[in-house]
């Protein structure tokens, strides 16, 4: 019963480079996946902290020379964790060479060049991926299938926010994502909160942005200040196809939140509310029962809710961040063998970066804007 | 040590005009007031009503006509809790009986009535009061003078809403509360959010507003149908005075939620989170706690945070809804003697109606508007 | 519509006498009792304290010797709130003066005293109520139908504890609570534990005391220092009449607790969970709900849970500790009006004394006793 | 920088083999282990069932004779997931073949096994490791850490209870779990509470248990019945070295929980509150905190507190229960290579059954005991 093998060769070894390598790892064990995972070549910026990153993460080669990735026809999927402003010109060099290609999000700095990467994917015929794992999260595709399955009724209103504090500092330094093209916390985090609003609740199709830059300047890192372009909060009222209206706010001066990545989903006939805070959990309430015995419900992740199963038998015991990559990853190659469809593909990554430009843009012009 | 008399007239004895007797009863067990006060007469539609009213809530009169509590010279204060559209005219005859002027929110449907009221008010020299009892809870004072005492450092970011549920059933008929004229959730509860968000950090100073509604209709109540024009959600984005930006929501479809009066206020130096669905609870961060030791911490009303401890000499003992309207006609009795500030009269109250009649428009003419 | 009086003596003005006299005044505007409740005569041990109580509190008199209120044929009801070593002697003389006896727990220091005092009252004919308004709360009511009507299945395991932290401090002064003679943290809110652990689930058999000293002495508020020896923690192994087993727990060294009176119900087809912290929330699991949608539900307090709306008739309000003594004197007077049975009589009070008293009994002969 | 080798044989490949599997796969990325770990081989009962789990797990090698494990020289630790019964006989076997040993708890379904595995273990001088990953959770290491360092004051009080439902249904068949030696929820699940009492406050001297069955007896799977007479729920008093007094539950039977592994730990200075339902956060009461700001504070797992960092740099993004595995194995490994004391050894494991049994003694004698 001897598997094909998948070989990865990796750009890229920081906060995301890592969490991928545990996506790999875990993936295999976890999942009954259709291919061998074989991690071949790991990138770095030096040749030492690539060798560094090979032994740490398991890689059988190391280079300092991404393009040694692509060039390389024994592997099969280039995976892109370098700064956001690489990623256009590492991934379409890794389409061309006709690889699969698995992209941190966000995509591209910008939208047109989103729309450039998913134009040449679909065009090569390769299997993408962007990386959004909060969707992975079992509990949010429970939320999904009961929406999907109408328990919910017809959905009317939707609040979602991602808010942490990492950049409540004014004292820290600018940093790639604080470059106008590209940054911001709409752009950085809000980007989820946009994410899981359509993932849940489908197309969003007209918004009206409110971004608003709170820290206006930040030490350079060299003794000096830069000024800061970039949104610190960005909101948006949203419509949506399905008639519900929602909010969502993307904040990263949120003093004391980690990882408010939360939501609350108003239905005819039920509602769910969730927060990433404790994110194996997911709070239902329905009109459905009985008068005097109402309430949200907090069911917790178990076998019962797909594949939590495969990491636990045992209900409540509760997958980590790390766990959500392995499905993400699990999701990704069963995708490259035609046993399902991509996950979350450079197309949605575009839409994603769509999203955010709109909401931007109506925010700099005061006006609604329709989504394209 | 005999005090002397404050002789109230009710005027509407439902809802709200029980939530008043109920303070009227508990406020002199519970505070030293300058007052005694004498439940003298109380007014509803019939007589037969009335005298049950009088009888249940312990009035020493009833009547049939709102215009004998005015016309009584013995009365001193007017206390109205009858439907919004009767207010102005009710409030201004009050006033100029040279009466002190209780009032139930929204102080009257439109903000130009409610800018007469205050005038008038304010020219007769008379105390008024506008009911917006939950800026008297305890944990809602503390939030403030925390932010006064700057242990928030500067204000950065709010976040409020104020969510329920009882217009979420399409069958529910219409009422006043659907009337064009001052009827919708914004008014009615997203009002409260308002509250809350200038008692908290200060002067909103533009608005950008997203009223929307859901139930286009809603039964007559006689067999037909009636078409609803208000909203049943209002959003909007905020500019504070003192720099930081924020959101509101109301909204009452929000199947499942109750009493959803919740806060987040980000500061550079804190943070505080609050839900009135746990009222007597105030979560507040500190970056000044331990690296490591650092969280939400819940505080529970206690004696430290006064008034509570005249209601309970023991802390985590809990406040009821209806203990806040004690408070309320406490310091509403104390601003009659002299004694303090009116904590939230005509002036207050008219402010609030503006604000969701600014909010309106802007929703209506999709475009920030200035608060004037 | 005029009702007959009812007249009130009240005992003792401290933390209790005054939740007392907040239940006098809530009560006739909640509730439409059988009576008009007349605050007649206050004592307290000085003139002075007793004027002032009658003025803050509204009795139309006072006196520094509780005998006047015994001998007072006007007066119907003695209250007793006065130090517990005073119940017994202050009770008996009411009952022989033919008056309904309304006394704060714990009915007595000693169960052999408390039987004294319910024989009494039986054989005299007058009504009886012991202040346990934790069990007036809607939300144990709900709890307490929901066990009678079986939706929790046959009850198998119970969790109960009230933990608090006022006598944490070990400079705190020893007082009458630390009293050899019926005084320690089970006494004092154990037992409240083990009436809430009865109200639900019915007898207690049998007991396996744990009662432990951990501050062995105090400031004697004389510059000196006072051995202690009651418990600063009790705890009990539990049997019910219903084949269920549990435990319970009184503590007031607990640190950082302020109202932890918790439980937790295990039956065949459900359980429940509950904190004072939160009371007016009472969370239910049903194993009859569908797979994967199984969790516990958040009922929060509502009309649907009487007599919360007569209080209030929107839900998730929340009613307030001295709303529960509101209730807890509506019950009262109905029984003595004869419309229903006494809530919580002396029999019921003993009861508890009766349980405190096998529980340090068991602890200190390190052995299960049966509970007669 | 090529390291030694560390290859491991397992035997068992069900929730638990699953788990440990995991473990080795992600520790090696997360840490920086002293050695590479080679999944060498894996038994299960049949040759196809091991094949199967060496493909899925990664193993080079099968076998369906977990000897060839034991008498293979190549292989360096021999890890033990198979029945509680069987643990004896194939740990001795592996530490006559000098070989290091991993095994799940419990250790053995007696003490006195247990104890000659330990006695045998420490001649041979080779490293055991029993898994107790709860332990293994940083936030239990800071509560450990935080209580070394005083930050709690002295301890006085401690509740600590492991409660879930996986046994609640009558129904369900006789397994393993329910033999008589080495049986029942005490032994399962409550020797994790006992497990985490004794991390958090050093040793237990004196126990009062209460093991108590509730369902007597179930389908043997074979149509028939059998009789249970191991516990559903198994209680005890405490008594610590350190002066602290306390309790545990473990319970099988508590409808509608899946992991209620909680603590609550009082002390002279604070207060720790944890539930494992939420294990990714600590709840700390400091008396240090200023007057009217007091309250648990709820501390979310960070890089602050090691070795979280070392799976996400990102602080409340959450581990899950794999990592926790992950954490164990990494601490072991260390040991083995001389770096650190061993986590959680034989000698520990013995402890954990010695208090079990010493509770079960206990409770059927109806005594309390001390503990050897």
């Amino acid at each position: 019963m001897t598997k094909p093998k998948l070989r990865i060769g990796l750009i890229g070894t920081g906060f995301m480079g890592k969490a991928h390598v545990f996506g790999f790892a875990s993936a295999p064990r976890v999942f009954d996946l259709p291919y061998d995972l074989e991690l071949h070549t790991v990138a770095d910026i030096t040749v030492d902290a690539a060798n560094r990153a090979a032994a740490a993460f398991g890689f059988a080669h190391a280079t300092a020379d991404w393009r040694r990735i692509i060039d390389n026809p024994e592997i099969d999927v280039v995976d892109i964790t370098a700064p956001n402003a690489l990623h256009k010109e590492m991934a379409l060099a890794a389409i061309r060479a006709g690889k699969h290609v698995y992209c941190e999000k966000p995509l591209a700095p910008l939208a047109q060049d989103a729309y450039e990467m998913a134009l040449a994917a679909e065009a090569a015929g390769v299997k993408t991926q962007v990386g959004f794992n909060y969707l992975c999260n079992p509990m949010m595709t429970l939320a999904r299938e009961m929406i999907a399955a109408g328990e919910l009724g017809e959905i009317r209103g939707y609040r979602g926010i991602h808010c942490e504090d990492y950049m409540a500092d004014p004292a820290g330094v600018f940093t790639f994502r604080h470059d106008p093209a590209g940054g911001g916390a709409l752009a950085d985090i809000g980007s989820h909160a946009l994410a899981t609003a359509e993932h849940l609740c489908g197309p969003i199709t007209r918004v009206m942005g409110d971004c608003v830059t709170m820290i206006g300047e930040r030490p350079d890192g060299k003794g000096g200040t830069r000024k800061v372009e970039v949104d610190d909060v960005g909101r948006a009222f949203l419509r949506f196809e399905n008639g519900a209206t929602g909010s969502i706010e993307g904040n990263w001066i949120a003093t004391g939140r980690k990882m408010q990545h939360d939501f609350e989903i108003y239905g005819t006939k039920g509602a769910l509310a969730f927060s990433q805070e404790h994110f194996n959990v997911l709070h239902f309430f329905s009109t459905a029962d009985a008068k005097g015995r109402q309430g949200f419900r907090r069911i917790e992740a178990s076998p019962d809710h797909a594949p939590y199963g495969l990491f636990c038998v045992a209900p409540g015991h509760q997958l980590g961040f790390n766990d959500l990559k392995a499905i993400e990853v699990a999701g990704y190659v069963a995708a490259i063998a035609g046993k399902g469809p991509e996950p979350f593909n450079f197309r949605k990554g575009l839409r994603i970066q769509t999203l955010v430009e709109t909401i931007q843009t109506s925010s700099r012009e005061q006006r609604w804007i329709d989504v394209k």
